[in-house]
């Protein structure tokens, strides 16, 4: 059984979203279920709205869901302190740290790296503009120029979260343009997949 | 596996007290972890100071260790609300709702069976003073005759347990009269298995 967590120090930096498609990734491959930790319940309102392809179950349900399953990809509340986001980390196999490319950003997650010590994270970069903007490379940059675990691929903006989220499904259940946004989340997929087997 | 989740309108019903020594009776029955998911950490404080003959985790690392054991102990914050109450039992084989014996405890706990409907719950008296007082008798009465499922086993009020908080360990692990308190948890544990064998 691998756990991955996916937190995050604001909203709005795709962090459900993130939760929601590497739980869609997984389930390709294992039995999984995302626990929804996030008071707002975002992850339950979007399964509620369609049909995700695993079970999301409320954080006050979980022990009861989560025996014997390959994956659990846990979404939690925004905003971890310091020391929420240690024992997080102390809790998963992996935990994704998704942040979009803007400049308030970068402060509280290079913060994260003195937090975090030894612990198995990355970065993620997300809701990154498409080309010819370069806020998402140059976001990258800093974190890793900075020591901060980074995934080489990163999210893009794209409308087909918001239909795949209003729809109730992953965005690999929608066509066209709208499923582009999934082969990033394939792509970081296979990049979890390296972390965890050299953890 | 078997869930069993103590929960409380307020603080100072022994609520972690009682998540302890249900998980030290359980502990002669099988393997067990105490998930402790009370802000104020007292059920990891109380086995810091010593020693627990169970493993506790704190939630936010608690899918790491749940995987497999026999029983789930899980302490949780004060003050749910309805709609966490709700939650919480669902997730649960039995939800433990401590209470100490006084009138200002007696309608939140009456209001409890409007909330949990059809849910596997039971009140237990705490913190309840020796003969000749009957504060436990007269509310134990009050809670059962307004249609609430009540332990027969009434927790006393007595030292010892606050000598075992101090020393970090269950009050079965003192001697002489500061070890009585334990009776009450054994017969209270007795109950609880003929709870979870009917579920």
């Amino acid at each position: 059984m691998k756990i991955i967590t996916v937190t995050g120090y604001k909203g709005g930096c795709g962090k459900s979203m993130t939760a929601i498609h590497v739980a869609t990734y997984f389930s390709r491959l294992g039995d999984v279920v995302l626990v929804d930790g996030d008071p707002n319940r975002t992850a339950i309102a979007w399964s509620d709205r369609g049909q995700l392809p695993f079970l999301v179950a409320d954080e006050r349900k979980a022990m009861k869901v989560v025996q014997g399953r390959d994956f659990i990809v846990i979404d939690t509340p925004a905003r971890p302190d310091s020391s929420d986001l240690k024992e997080l980390a102390d809790g998963a196999d992996l935990l994704i740290l998704p942040t979009v490319p803007d400049v308030v950003s970068l402060e509280p997650m290079l913060q994260t790296a003195s937090d975090l010590g030894n612990a198995t994270y990355r970065a993620l970069l997300t809701i990154v503009p498409p080309k010819p903007s370069r806020e998402g490379e140059t976001m990258r940059a800093e974190l890793s120029d900075n020591g901060l675990p980074v995934f080489k691929t990163m999210i893009r903006r794209a409308a087909g979260f918001q239909k795949a989220a209003l729809a109730g499904v992953p965005v690999s259940a929608l066509t066209g343009r709208d499923r582009m946004g999934w082969l990033d989340y394939e792509s970081l997929g296979k990049e979890i997949l390296e972390v965890l087997g050299n953890g």
